[in-house]
């Protein structure tokens, strides 16, 4: 069965660009070929394990055109840091780096992020393509322009809007992930059909067994359906002034988790979906959302081996929920004291809320310690 | 003697921003108030010398309606750090500083720079005041958007085009300056008024006596002219894709100088000042200018006590000129290995140049040596 070509959808932000969905690593030498005639040197940042399996069949489409350089970070959260970013940019000029290089991020959203700060700032920016390889960086990280490296005192305190030149994304790339790496783009996903595509969350029930088998059609269909939504998102409000920031969706509650158990013993995944299931249980408070709409969700989240408690993830529970609504206090998207909250609107709907009081936001912890 | 009121210039950038020549500190917080609503939190960001004289005139107009904290940065090139920056990002976290936090830079170019690149990557950018003391800061970097820290391999390699939302020029401050760092602004001035600004030449030629002297209304017409300068020629070309690049004037010379001295033993104002003889040597063999308009260029700097020849500034003397050709071709506005530079045309005009062959260039090192 061969699959059909790739599908192209614009970012239209305030400077556009393509993000192509389904397309071939081996073809993206070509693309850029046909893009930018002033590119000669190219810097591929990624990380060994993502290079060992897919660096040749990018560097193929590369090595004709251009002068290649590889530059690698090792795995891991604690790579988006400044101390790497300054070990990037040695390496970079000593590899002839200039403004006319051009940096591919080849990985998951820790290098799309990183590298993607690198190419920000360097030289006060230098082209970038993000060529995720991760179920996260595909539906997610990818798009929007968002790129940051951590901080001791938080995690994406340093950053900037910088959109790509293009996001080259290959399906393909995502067999080779481990199923809990799948878990944390799933959560992002069914965000994703929570906040505006109920058909997707359909999809979503209706395509459980062929979605875990990894049925490479139907894998297409929801990552092509879920890129999508973030892409009309980002488009409509680049720089979260507005409707952006729905796509915070049950992440003031997952990082307040994540924040209080040091991020161990918890990934992202699973602090994103207890976050959505807390953020229904709010909405059901709220009138925005039935009881019998807050479980389905819930059932959808189980199906796919996500959590919709603490005590599923962990053995000590946490018994005080008053430090997680402490550590929410810290949200950086909180302004001026106010929390500031997204939450769903029945299935395929969400909003921003400025109204939820303290007493509200611990019951809906309660509903999910 | 009573001084005009100060004269608003606007920077027609992608996002435009005025610059205020001859405001004053004290008036600062009164015009904030009235652009910007949604701001409680103010970070001055300054070294303890500007503090010591003008912390208390800027605050004065400010306490009123802002919360206040100071980031204090010792003096010194070497702050312009990636450590430094991450010091000030914990600092700035520890005063409860979030996205509608506004950074005002109150200093020199160095607190220009650094300041600038840390609002511009806190929280993926925060609003920005530049607030500058030197001549330097004044007419140059201050105006123009470009903020940056340096890294070991070399000066500026990291940093953003971002413009702030508004620059807050109070001549008054240049009273306490001292005259080495007058220096360095005057270089870039007389660069100014080469590149497309014969007049002011001119006025520097005839009020040499009333500028040494620091005369205010003589001073206000000279900085607000060359400011007036950098203003027009950074809103046809911010991002330096054409004409912004004849801001170098002079750089790729005083650069491979000042480098080849591991920046000691020569300012940056004498580096520009030989540069700027050396590029009007290479003009005049290129055909571009007479030799009586060399002459004029060198008296005009000597008058002001920069220097036209190396010798003038260091005893031991640079006697290969290779060396420093070398150090051009590391240049980070150089295009694939042809130098690009930048010469003056006549008085008052410059022009972008990649036909320059080395042994040209060499010639004209061999003027200045
Ligand atoms: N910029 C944004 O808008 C945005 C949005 C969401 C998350 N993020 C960031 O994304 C990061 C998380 O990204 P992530 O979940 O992709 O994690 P990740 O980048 O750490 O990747 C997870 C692991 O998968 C491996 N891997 C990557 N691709 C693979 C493949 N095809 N096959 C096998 N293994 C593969 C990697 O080596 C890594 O160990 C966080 O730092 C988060 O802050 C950014
Ligand atoms: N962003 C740009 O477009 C741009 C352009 C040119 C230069 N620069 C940068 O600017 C920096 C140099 O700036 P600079 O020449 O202003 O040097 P500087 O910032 O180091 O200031 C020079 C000295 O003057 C002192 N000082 C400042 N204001 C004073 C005042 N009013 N009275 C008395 N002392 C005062 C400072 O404490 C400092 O010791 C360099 O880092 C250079 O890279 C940037």
């Amino acid at each position: 069965m061969s699959l059909p070509e790739y599908q192209k959808v614009e970012v239209t932000a305030n400077i556009p660009y393509p993000v192509f969905l389904g397309a071939q690593l081996e073809a993206l030498g070509e693309y850029l070929h046909s893009q930018f005639q002033d590119v000669e040197h190219i810097l591929i940042i990624t990380n060994p394990q993502v290079a060992k399996l897919y660096a040749e069949r990018l560097q193929k489409g590369l090595l004709v055109d251009y002068r290649v350089n590889f530059l690698f970070v090792p795995a891991g959260e604690t790579e988006k840091s400044l101390e790497r970013l300054s070990q990037l940019t040695t390496a970079a000029l000593r590899f002839g780096a200039d403004r006319h290089t051009l940096v591919i991020a080849l990985g998951g959203g820790v290098i799309g992020d990183l590298a993607g700060f690198f190419a920000s700032v360097f030289m006060r920016g230098i082209r970038l393509i993000q060529v995720p390889t991760t179920l996260l960086a595909q539906v997610d990280s990818s798009i929007g322009g968002k790129v940051a490296v951590n901080h001791p005192a938080g995690k994406n305190i340093l950053g900037a809007f910088y959109p790509p030149r293009a996001v080259w994304t290959d399906f393909t790339t995502l067999e080779s992930l481990p199923w809990e790496e799948v878990e944390n783009g799933l959560a992002e996903s069914i965000k994703h059909a929570l906040i505006e595509d109920s058909g997707l969350f359909e999809f979503f029930e209706t395509e459980e067994e062929s979605l875990k088998r990894r049925d490479p059609l139907i894998w297409r269909e929801m990552v092509t359906r879920s890129s999508t939504v973030k892409v009309r998102i980002v488009s409509q409000d680049e720089r979260e002034q507005g409707r952006r920031a729905l796509l915070n969706l049950g992440h003031s509650f997952g990082h307040a988790l994540e924040t209080e158990m040091n991020y161990r013993g918890v990934t992202h995944g699973q602090g994103v979906s207890i976050g959505l299931v807390a953020a229904a249980h709010l909405a059901n408070a709220k009138g925005l959302m039935t009881m019998a709409e807050v479980d389905r969700i819930k059932r959808l989240l189980n199906k796919f081996g996500l959590p919709t408690k603490i005590t599923e993830i962990v053995e000590t529970t946490i018994k005080d929920p008053q430090v997680l609504l402490q550590l929410m206090q810290a949200d950086k998207k909180n302004q001026g004291g106010r929390k500031i909250l997204i939450l769903p609107h029945g299935i395929g709907r969400a909003v921003i809320s400025k109204e939820c009081t303290d007493a509200e936001i611990l019951d809906a912890w309660n509903q999910v310690i």
